[in-house]
């Protein structure tokens, strides 16, 4: 029994020392090309709850995408008791969701079970499958409601006390309320969104061969529409090309010329918000492969047939028939997230407002993280002249450089657009802030001057944009804030309060920026990398495995990804319709 | 860029060598344990079509399943004009289904699409992915409707003409008409059923581990009922089985000792078409992992909560309730094929009835293979007195043991129970039946002796079982007697017309019985091999790896599965619901 001795003793192997096995079969696995990562060792023995201790706080975290599951790989649950809310029992790492539309990956190798990544935890977490429908922020309360739809016996319906909620339910697809698009448009935002555009492609193509259609509904059915232009949709739109170029016309030989690619975009470029070099070198590409950009068009209208388009400069209305449209332009709020800001006067707003400490604004015990919540950034202007105050050591109304030095960290942490202001003036050190209007040094500055000097601070802040960088950056930012809750009450951490006496406890949230990709297709991708670096071409596409596969969630994940790639490399993809 | 060139030389390797890089790959893969099987190598030139040639044939397949596909794969499609069409544009490895709905293997794995397939082929197959709607031999016609449900543009709807039809388009579940069971059960036919299973099992388990469910109502929704104790049902419960203690166990403990699966047989044992021995085997092996086998009992209503049930013996009637069933009792017959039964005046029957050269009877130019086929062997009781009489060489009204040696084997290829019977009455030689009934060999026999030594042979006759192993050798079959058409109706190779003369023109079609498995779960399962071998237990279990490994469609989907294999000894199944 070779067959059977050899599986028994690898699976053995891997149950006794899991981390050095998987790390070995990964390096063979993926030739040793891979960023090595390493996974978070968690000791598994079992919570020793003490009967006398007192009740540990109840931490209710609504979500498991990157927000949500950021938070709990870093949280000590032994310290609170913790139930998570969910309406899917798994984690899904979105940047390879467009990979998953045409098959280069596959839907299973990149989602990982919340219970998998709970159970490796030390202390108890509960999670539910079930969809949070409303927040009582009065009474500290969740209501949910099982998302299980099958016939099952017993109510679905349930609700959680909480001291601590974590809301990190993500966001939804924006339609602009556009006329249609709900009813005629594939989104891609979903592991079941793209497994459903994987099998309309085929079927785009399937009927479109029969022997009962004319050229001209041929043509329609091939038509392939991306609306937006940012990466999610351009990426699609090259993975799609990818696909038909490598895989597809081989399979459907006498339709190969008649297959279209257009993406519709409402600003003057695709990738508007990468560096404008990379909008460039991504508009010419898709000139090369022949899909077709048009920038400058809103649509304004969908049916089943065609798109109503207006193009913004003539008022030109056009119509464009198409046979498959995704829809990917950004982001709205959620009905639960919509009646909870309602409740806590929050309206008129997109998402959740919190604090620098990713508290809910006006909401004590809530925290938001993720796409759902946006940090309002305290201005510098607004708090100048308790700045000064605070600075102003001798209350001698005038504040001398040292005196500036003492506190400018705490400005910095607290105010972080004055560190990138700083940056962009190539300021080496702040006391290039005290020079006047005509570049000498100054001893000391008064309020005015020193309000002055601050002026165009404010101009540097940023909205932190709705990405899984940020997501998991502040998951794991408040998680360490859960854990140090007790011991930084007593030794506070954070910067000098300035409007009022004492220190924060906690440094307030600060994102780092690591870099973001745009895959293009044709084994090309582009990337902005922190300090303003730009890199485009092959040797990118080949730094975008890498660090894909170094952040997969789990060693089973990144063994998936790296094979789905690797059977891409000798197969293809497959076309089957399932 | 080492990954890059790595990768870039694999993939180039793998397109110029392609079947010896598998072939390497593959063994590395698997240990190289599993048993070497030759793909078939096909010539990839593209057809030379000459214009004076007369008109091909049109040969129009309907079905792409394990009979139409085992048709295609041998076919010399040079010689016809072929159009095939099936609403999926796959070939399923169904016998993997079962593992499918534990994600043991996922059902990407076991599919391969027939444009790939059809590609290997010289020679042009077209493929429309589209239902056969109705078969109309009057005028060698069928009709056909686009099987995407897609809101697309032109119709869906088209003719074919056929010269030849060939009819493989399998059987649908049988649910007996029992009230209820088409909208409470699962079937597992297709891989959608498969896939539908697979979420279903973990709905339940999310449902019943909500803090909303009282303790009976979460025994109600962990309760599994298997209805049919044939293979695919048996192997289902194992399957399940097995997932539940190796993975779902872990990850929802607190259900874990209310989890039951029960499998409900009308007969008296379960996997009763097997040996005892296995069949024993099997309930043994069951009753120790708490599986309950309710044997005796039929079904006679579902409903969303219950199950009202039977028992034969007793009369006794009583409700279970249940969370999930799957039901998997046997096969009937397809709506398009009693229409087309109904046309030929073969009603009252489950499956098109053909003679043994697989012709559909009463209709030229119609064959049927598969599950949807069956073929009606004449009785050599039938025709005795025409045996006779062509084997009365010298017409002396008696016939000498040289005279009927000369035909045996005419007779044998023609009713093939002939060769059964000598086996089961262990007679080695044909000469055995020439002894009169005290067992004294007889110089010459008449018509009255011959019929008497011939009386019992009829008995075993025996119906080919519903099973890919037939319809994949009526597929192959078919498709030599279609490749050899011109040639054999020159040169016959059938056996002598008893009653006509000449000889027939090919050989009628018969069948090797292989073997068959029946995975018991637990790594173990039992095997019914030729010549009344059975073999069960850990080392079956192997068995039943490398001959799936070794079977399957292509090396693309073999990879798959053996890595599909390995992933779940390392990683167990995943448990995310998608
Ligand atoms: C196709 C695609 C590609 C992307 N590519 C990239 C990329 O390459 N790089 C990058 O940085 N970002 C990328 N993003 C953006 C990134 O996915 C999001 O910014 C990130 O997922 C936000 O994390 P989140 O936890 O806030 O929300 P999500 O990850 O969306 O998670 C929300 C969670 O809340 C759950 N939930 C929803 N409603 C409720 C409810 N009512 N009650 C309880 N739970 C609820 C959901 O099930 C989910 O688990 C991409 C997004 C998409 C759609
Ligand atoms: C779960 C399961 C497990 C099994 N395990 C085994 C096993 O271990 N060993 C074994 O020998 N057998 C096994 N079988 C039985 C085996 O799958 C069948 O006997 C075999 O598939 C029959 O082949 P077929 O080509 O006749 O039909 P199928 O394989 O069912 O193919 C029918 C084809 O016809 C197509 N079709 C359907 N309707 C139409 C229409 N109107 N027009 C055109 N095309 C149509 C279908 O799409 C399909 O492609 C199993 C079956 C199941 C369901």
């Amino acid at each position: 029994m070779t067959i059977a001795s050899i599986f028994t003793k690898a699976s053995k192997t891997f149950h006794s020392y899991p981390s050095y096995s998987k790390l070995l079969l990964l390096c063979t696995l993926s030739g040793g090309g891979v960023v090595a990562y390493a996974e978070l060792q968690s000791d598994s023995r079992p919570p020793s709850v003490d009967p006398n201790e007192p009740r540990r706080k109840r931490v209710v975290v609504l979500g498991t995408g990157w927000a949500g599951t950021s938070f709990l790989k870093d949280l000590d649950a032994l310290k609170y008791d913790v139930q998570v809310v969910s309406p899917r029992n798994y984690f899904a790492f979105t940047p390879l969701l467009p990979s998953v539309t045409c098959g280069t990956v596959e839907a299973r190798s990149i989602v990982e079970p919340v219970r998998n990544i709970i159970k490796k935890r030390r202390g108890e977490i509960k999670f539910w499958e079930a969809e949070c429908v409303k927040i009582d922020p009065a009474n500290k309360k969740v209501f949910c409601r099982s998302s299980v739809d099958a016939n099952l016996v017993g109510s679905g319906d349930f609700s959680l006390e909480y001291d601590f909620l974590v809301v990190a339910t993500g966001a939804q697809v924006n339609t602009f309320n556009t006329p249609g698009v709900k009813e005629n448009c594939h989104f891609l935002k979903e592991v079941e969104d793209a497994q459903r555009i994987r099998k309309s492609v085929i079927d785009c193509f399937e009927k479109a061969i029969l022997p009962s259609l004319t050229d001209e509904e041929r043509r329609t059915n091939l038509h392939f529409v991306v609306v937006g232009g940012g990466p999610t949709g351009v990426e699609f739109a090259a993975e799609l090309h990818d696909y038909v170029q490598e895989d597809l016309i081989k399979l459907y030989p006498t339709v190969k010329d008649i297959v279209k690619i257009t993406v519709i975009q409402s600003g003057d470029h695709i990738l508007n918000m990468f560096d404008e070099r990379i909008s460039t070198y991504a508009e010419k590409k898709f000139g090369r492969d022949g899909i077709e950009v048009q920038t400058g068009c809103r649509v304004v209208k969908v049916t089943d047939k065609d798109i109503t388009m207006k193009v913004k400069s003539t008022g030109e209305v056009c119509l464009v028939p198409h046979g498959l449209i995704v829809w990917s332009t950004g982001i709205g709020t959620l009905p639960v997230v919509r009646d909870f800001m309602e409740q806590i006067g929050q309206v008129n707003r997109k998402v959740l407002q919190t604090d620098e400490w990713l508290r809910v604004s006006g909401c004590e015990s809530v925290y938001a993280i993720g796409d759902c919540a946006s940090i309002h950034q305290r201005k510098i202007m607004d708090d100048i002249s308790s700045i000064f105050k605070a600075a102003d050591n001798d209350n001698s109304g005038t504040l001398t450089v040292k005196e500036f030095q003492d506190v400018v960290d705490d400005i910095i942490l607290r105010y972080p657009q004055l560190e990138l202001y700083l940056k962009s003036k190539h300021m080496l050190s702040v006391t290039d802030l005290w020079k006047d209007p005509q570049g000498v040094d100054r001893e000391e500055i008064d309020i005015e001057g020193f309000k002055l000097a601050l002026s165009h601070v404010d101009s540097q802040m940023k909205t932190l944009p709705a990405t899984a960088q940020v997501a998991a950056q502040q998951g794991a930012y408040l998680a360490r804030c859960f854990n140090r809750l007790e011991y930084c009450e007593e030794h506070p951490e954070g910067p000098k309060r300035f409007r009022e006496s004492g220190r924060h406890v906690f440094r307030p949230f600060q994102y780092r920026h690591l870099g973001q990709f745009a895959p293009l297709g044709g084994k090309q991708a582009a990337a902005e990398l922190p300090g303003d670096w730009v890199s485009m071409g092959h040797s990118t596409q080949w730094l975008w495995y890498s660090v894909y596969a170094s952040k997969q969630v789990s060693w089973r994940t990144r063994m998936l990804v790296i094979s789905d790639w690797t059977r891409r490399f000798i197969f293809g993809r497959d076309s089957s319709r399932i």
